[in-house]
This record gives structure tokens, sequence and C-alpha cells, in this order.
């Protein structure tokens, strides 16, 4: 018997106190000095990744529910990149955290049910995996036969964090409804699929929601109210605390927010100025905890 | 002084006289049997799709122009199965052959960045890649600038050729333009940007256009007449030549046909029953690169 992803990750929420999820970018040239010293080629970089990866984990496992790798500073190690990706995913999973892969896939038939298996299924693969929409059901069904069977999640890509996301997303139909909602109303249906629906009454597939549109984000609530909302963009890309409220439900619950360079780069920032980098990494967690769980009325 | 991408490519095809690519697809349970020996966990069927893709690639090298490698599979056996890739990205380059990455990644900003030096990048890259554009340009200019410094090109899907691709891509404005129209428009606004445009009128960055769409191809064609379409969907996902002739412009360029299965495992159709699997991969490139050149007129 597997537990549904939803109610995994809503409990883990509840246990930790903070909707909040701690994003694991690790560009090489911004990690400690320490991980900097002998680190040329590809092989050094990414056992430098694995190595700072797994402290920065022991830091935040007990600050924060999940963490949400980005699959594309991994593969710019190469395959031994793929390869820290893949221990830190383990590692993360053996501290008790959950896991959301950034990996943004997208395809169809067969090869989806490929992207499935390499990043969702079996001991190895995350609990959820961010997946890009544009395709239609044919590209996400195949992860949900995952989610089914072993209690994973997906995001749906709906509303994006970025500047130029109007620019396709904002794309309407004659009644003004826009694609980004035709795409919500699309995630809502898929989600309430058989066996996607935990007890919480919400769904394993969730939607990746932008905290820099908080109108949108309204908008998307109503439309797809079993949806856990991931919500990048707060900190370094600009949105605040109460920008990100506008993708929870009024009792505070139903979406996690995303920070990343801001946590795991702290000790860059001047106001750590001196600490130690996992000290930094620390305080930032808990003050990104705090500031997300007061602004949707959780402490 | 580095080449431009369209121009290699449609040399590429003038040399070999046929705009067809054979996709790398390596599903391990459809090697033939010597591969499946002792080939069992990630590492041996990594090394088995290695050895496999070598000798596959000395056969399609003389009669096509490019490959195009499936991500899904090889990242589905881990780190060895993308060390694989990386391998046959190297070893496709080095015979002669274009290499068109199919990764569909897409992301913001660094992220974008990230994915870019990935796997488009220096001597390890492949020479383009594809891309979704439901970020708008911000998820695609960033792998611009690799195209415009390195000679590199990218496919952004515009129109997939899978059954659900209407559901999402045909959403319509009040004047009936539809999404993948618009994103069509999107597409041939980047490709004319600086320093993307060939000598001979096409840009670097293409387009996906799914063959089993003729109709949605023709249009798209006159929305964008300096892209190259990649065209997948013959063989066996249903189109026919002809309907792959919809991409191309009136003189017989401007795309190129790709089909995976009915190539890369001919020797499990009954029509190449009892031949040596590399005899029947040959046969079976021949008969698609013939088959599409006809198509287009080119013989």
């Amino acid at each position: 018997m597997t537990d549904n992803f939803a109610d995994r990750l809503l409990e883990a929420v509840e246990a930790k106190g903070s909707p909040v999820c701690v994003g694991l970018d690790p560009r090489v040239e911004h990690l400690p000095e320490d991980f900097q010293l002998d680190c040329r080629g590809q092989t050094a970089q990414a056992e430098a990744v694995r190595l700072w990866g797994r402290e920065l984990l022991e830091v935040v496992a007990p600050i924060v529910p999940a963490v949400k790798p980005q699959s594309a500073y991994f593969e710019k190690l190469g395959a031994p990149g793929v390869a820290a990706y893949i221990h830190l995913v383990g590692y993360a999973k053996k501290l008790g955290l959950l896991v959301l892969g950034d990996v943004k896939r997208n395809d169809i038939g067969s090869t989806a049910e490929a992207y499935a298996d390499a990043h969702l299924s079996g001991p190895g693969g995350a609990d959820a995996v961010t997946v890009n929409g544009y395709l239609g059901a044919d590209g996400i069904e195949p992860f949900l036969k995952v989610c089914r069977a072993e209690g994973k999640g997906v995001f749906v890509l709906v509303r994006t964090s970025n500047p130029s996301a109007p620019a396709v997303q904002d794309f309407a139909d004659a009644s003004g409804k826009k694609l980004y909602e035709h795409v919500a109303e699309m995630v809502a249906a898929l989600g309430d699929g058989t066996g996607l629906v935990g007890s919480r009454g919400y769904s394993s597939v969730g939607a990746v929601v932008g905290a820099t549109w908080p109108d949108e984000a309204r908008k998307l609530r109503r439309l797809m109210p079993r949806q856990i909302f991931l919500v990048p963009g707060y900190g370094a890309q600009g949105a605040s605390a109460s920008d990100c409220a506008a993708s929870f439900q009024a009792d505070g619950a139903g979406a996690i927010v995303n920070a990343s360079r801001s946590v795991i780069f702290a000790h860059r920032d001047k106001q750590y100025a001196g600490m130690d980098w996992k000290q930094a990494v620390g305080r930032a967690a808990r003050a990104f905890a705090v500031d997300i769980a007061r602004a949707v009325g959780k402490a």
C-alpha cells in the first residue's frame, strides 16, 4: 500500500510548520570557497556538488519539508553531475525530505514513460517532478501511471514566474480565457483521475504557479481547487511572501513556496557576512520558513 | 569563424541526397539479441546501448545526414546512460553526422543557460536540440546565445505529432488564430535575430512540426518561411511520405523528416526477417531516405 503523494507532502508541511521548499541549484561558481579547491573538470565539480549538497541537505532537513533539485545545473556537469543528482535525491529522501525534481520533462507515449521511469520511479526516483503540458494529456498521463502505482506526484507548468511568460501563456480565446487558464482546466481534470486524490482532498497532480503573478494565482486557485501549487519566484526573482500567499487557500494550505539562491547561497549575502556557510544557510532557511508561514497565517 | 547551423544542415542534406534523420531511441528490450546477453542493471544496459549505438551509427552514417538521439531512453539508464548518450553524440559527429539532441528542455534565465551549456555547447554538445516554448522567449534566448557563438541550432516545439496535441495547441483566439500559430510567429521572430540566418536564407532556429498534421504543416510553412522543420511522426506514428511533404517548401527544401523505430529496430520487422540486424537497418534507412526524397521531388 503506497501513500498518496499529496497526503505525504501536506503531512510533511504540517510537521515542519511551514509550506516551503529549498531549491538545489548547484552553480559551481557560487559554492562556498572550501568546495572550490581543486575543482576543475566535470568529475571534480560533480564531486564538490555532491559533498556540498549532502551538507546542505543536513542543514535544511530539520527546517523544511521538501527540496527541489534543479536538474539543469547537474546536467551541465555531464554524467558525473547526473550521478550527483541521483545521489542527492536519495540522500534527501533518507533525511526525511520530500524531493521535487525540477526536470520540466515533456514527451509522448513510451518516451514519456521512459522519463517517468528515469525520474520518478523506484527507490532512486524523486517524490514528484515538474512537467511541461504543451503536448497535452499524452505528455502527462504516462507520468500519472507511476504516480498511482508508487505514490508519486507531478507539478505541471501552468503559469511560470518569468517576465516573458505572458507572451505565450496569456494567449486568450474569444471569451477572454487565457491559455494558462485552459491548461489549468486540463490539469484539474487530469488530477481528478482515479487513484490520484488523497484523503485530504488534494491531488498528486499539482501545478507550477509563479509567485510573481499574484492576480493570476488567485484566479488559478479557483480553477484548481484540488491542486497543490509549487510556487517559484520568491526572493531572488522579486516576489514577496504576500505575493506567494495568493497561491494558498483561505486556510493557509494547498501550496508550497520555493526559494533557491537566497537560501543555498546565503553565505554570499551581506547580511550573513562572516558567518560559516552552514550557519548562514540555516538562518536563511529559517527566515524564509517563518516569512512564508506568517504570510499564510501559520505562524 | 563558425558556420551557421542551418547552412550546415542543408548542406549535409544535399550531400546525402535526402532530408532525413534517424532517431536513436534505445529501448533496451528491442536491441538485437546479441546485445541483450548479460544485460542486467543500468551499467550493463548502458554499455549495450553504447556498443549497439556505435554500430548503428556506422551503418546509417553513409545514408543519412543527421541523427536524433532521444535523451529519455538514455536517462532511464541513469548516469551510465547519460554517459552513453554523450559518447554517442560525439561518435556521431566524428562520423560526419549532424546530431539533433531530442531533449525538449525548457527553463528560464541562468537555468536555461545551464541546459544550453549541458546539451549544445562545446565539442561534446549536439549540433542542435529540441526545446519547449511554453515559457516564452525567456526560455529560448539563452539557447540562442550558444547558437550564435558556436554555430548551433534549436528546434522549438510548435505542433507535436501526438493525438492530444490539439487539446492545448489548437486553443484559439477571437480571430481564429491557434496557439501553435501564435508560437510559430514567436519562433519566426526569434529566428530572424542577428547572427542566426545563414547564407541560404534559413535560420538556426527551427521548429518541430508533426507529420501527422499535414494541413497544419502547410499553414505553418507559410508562417515560418525561414524555419527548418524537424518532422516526427513518419512510419510507426502513422504519417506517410506525402504527409511529410507538407512541411517542405515548393523546391523540396526546408525540412528534415525523422524515423526512429522503423529504421533502428528494422530487424524486428517481418519484411527483413532472417537478415542480419545491420543489413536490416541499412535497408530500412535507404528505403526511408528514398521514400522521403521522392515525396519531395529530390529522387
